[in-house]
């Protein structure tokens, strides 16, 4: 039996996690778990799967539920995220909640020695050097979530990490990828967040409408990985049928694919390095017909070539891009600011900042924080 | 240094390989070669490679080659094809001779407990059961070299084979994959060796025309990766980018793609478990733009079918479904009989023929024999 704490039960990748859970309840059990502010649903959970520890992002909530769920240790803030992250029980914690706020949890769950499912990539981009030695220091496996890097992952096993050419990520394009820039200029929210293969959360979407959810996947590529920049591609694939590839020496590249849907990466990362039974639908190649491939087109997709560039640049300006990034999106889910002014705030911001080299969590903390900050003065 | 014993050196899959030791000189070696009649690139071979022995096919070159090269040892015929195969330098044997004449040196090689890097795929379909026995029982690894079971093999990697849904065969559709069975009544010996994708020896050629050498690889893959016919399934995939895929339990697919390059696969075999850099066109999928596939067509292509049938009533029906084909696409290179008489040829044979399970060598010889008489009773 392993159990599992769960950052961020609510949410697309959550919700997922949780329905692996059940397909396999002799096999996983929920021992901790965070939510955001969806307490309807967070009651639900906590009937079906009986975790030990909750942890509720208000006050407000928490004074409520605990005298609700009396069998229940019920936290809230960032100190109970951390205590969902470190709960004693816990072998494998299920990073899934959306912005860089998973970086502490996630930090303090590897100084547990907690296997990290890791489904929040900008805990990567804002400090992956930082994670990726803690991990190294206590001997913690990060098992990656997000699909392209479990497609990777899933390549890698059998292989030398010395003959890998490159790394080749695929890219489905997002809600816009048949739109000119010029067609881009009056798109709604709502159009955005239409994503034509996968349903996931409002951020990840707009990212993907963006590209910039691809360049947050090249820095954490670079980081889970250890690949150089130079031998990370990007290659659009509408279909988001391959997964993403690995090519090695002899030029043989390997892939993994299959119907898009976020349980196959997540319970990999749970059964690793096994395989289980999960009733998902086939791969029907014959039926999809064909697979298209495109060139990324850099112009096209700016926040891709900002991703490149702030990772190349390292330190602190991949937390800056993360954070920018952040604060835009919610600007623009708000309706304050326009599809296309989303990559403006963002190169305004890393033209704005000044690299520091290696930083600490602190200086990440800050950075972050006043990035934040010049983002929100750029439109008052 | 790996040093080499080669069964085929001067056909298609022989050439490649002397590349691939060509490439790397100071990781491969050739011990020992067999040829068949081409005695003038045989000696450009011998210049080149020198190897310490040599197998020729027919006695009168053998008289002439032994006064010539006084430093190899010239042998010839059946026990010369072994004698190559047990050299005993030798580490790894690649059988690149055409038919089931592999299976004897193949089977001798094991006993020898040389590493067997298998091009030669009748060997399997008519006698899998010893070749599978004989190699486990002496330790002996059996590396594919097929470009579709190579593909397998890699997708297996770090993998568990109780994991496995089913293995997925792609197939280009061979030469006339665009013809209706109307319109290959009339086709001639020319238009069938004309192959979109590879470029190959004449025997396989025509097997990929009927489909019969994706049969054959059916049974192949049945054998060396312990596979019921029922989890093997073949897809028709026309640009050959994609060489072959595994779905596991839990619907993730690993496949292995790259630009169809026969030095890939073989120099897999020779460096297993590692890769070495192979100076092979790099895979651009962008460029390529589309991969199509199609359900595969039985009925349209029915070796495939008598593959399959012959495959899972097992003994000795494989057997009579190889020698029947081998001599069937023999006569028709000689221009004896048409094109779809190939197909009936080979049904009439399998009608004929009374199975006898588990055979031993001896009786597969036989059944071989009496197979290419009834074949060639057919026509006279």
């Amino acid at each position: 039996m392993k159990k599992i704490a769960l950052l961020g039960a609510t949410g697309s990748i959550g919700t997922q996690t949780l329905d692996v859970i059940r397909t396999h309840r002799d096999e996983f059990s929920l021992v901790s778990m965070s939510v955001g502010q969806n307490i309807d649903k967070t009651r639900e959970i906590l009937a079906e799967f009986q975790p030990r520890i909750l942890s509720v992002s208000k006050k407000e909530d928490y004074e409520v539920l605990k005298d609700e769920f009396l069998n229940i240790t019920i936290v809230y803030g960032e100190e109970g995220l951390i205590e969902v992250a470190t709960c004693s029980e816990a072998d494998v914690v299920v990073t899934a909640v959306m912005g860089s706020v998973g970086l502490f949890p996630t930090i303090e769950a590897i100084r547990a020695r907690k296997t990290i499912a890791l489904a929040n990539k900008e805990t990567l981009v804002t400090a992956g050097h930082l994670v990726m030695k803690e991990a190294q220091e206590y001997g913690v496996s990060i098992l990656p979530v997000d699909s392209e890097h479990s497609a990777i992952y899933q390549c890698l096993q059998g292989e030398n990490m010395k003959e890998i050419n490159r790394l080749i990520i695929t890219a489905s394009g997002g809600s816009f990828r048949d739109k000119t820039r010029q067609e881009l200029e009056g798109v709604t929210v709502e159009e955005a967040l239409n994503h034509p293969n996968w349903s996931m959360g409002a951020k990840i979407t707009i990212d993907s409408a963006t590209m910039m959810n691809k360049g947050l996947e090249v820095i954490e590529a670079h980081w889970l990985f250890n690949m150089p920049y130079e031998k990370i591609d990007v290659l659009l694939h509408k279909q988001s049928i391959i997964h993403s590839m690995v090519e090695f020496h002899d030029r043989s590249v390997m892939a993994q694919l299959g119907t898009p849907d976020m349980r196959v990466p997540i319970q990999y990362a749970l059964t690793y390095p096994n395989r289980m039974v999960l009733p998902s639908t086939p791969l029907n190649l014959a039926e999809i017909g064909t697979l298209d491939f495109a060139k990324m087109d850099f112009e096209r997709y700016r926040c891709l070539s900002f991703a490149f560039e702030a990772g190349k640049t390292g330190g602190t300006m991949p937390t800056v891009l993360n954070a920018a990034n952040e604060q835009a999106v919610a600007l623009f889910l708000e309706g304050k600011i326009s599809f296309l002014q989303i990559e403006d705030v963002i190169e305004k911001a890393l033209n704005w900042h000044t690299v520091q080299q290696n930083p600490c969590l602190q200086t990440i903390k800050e950075v972050d924080l006043e990035t934040r900050s010049y983002v929100l003065s750029l439109i008052s």
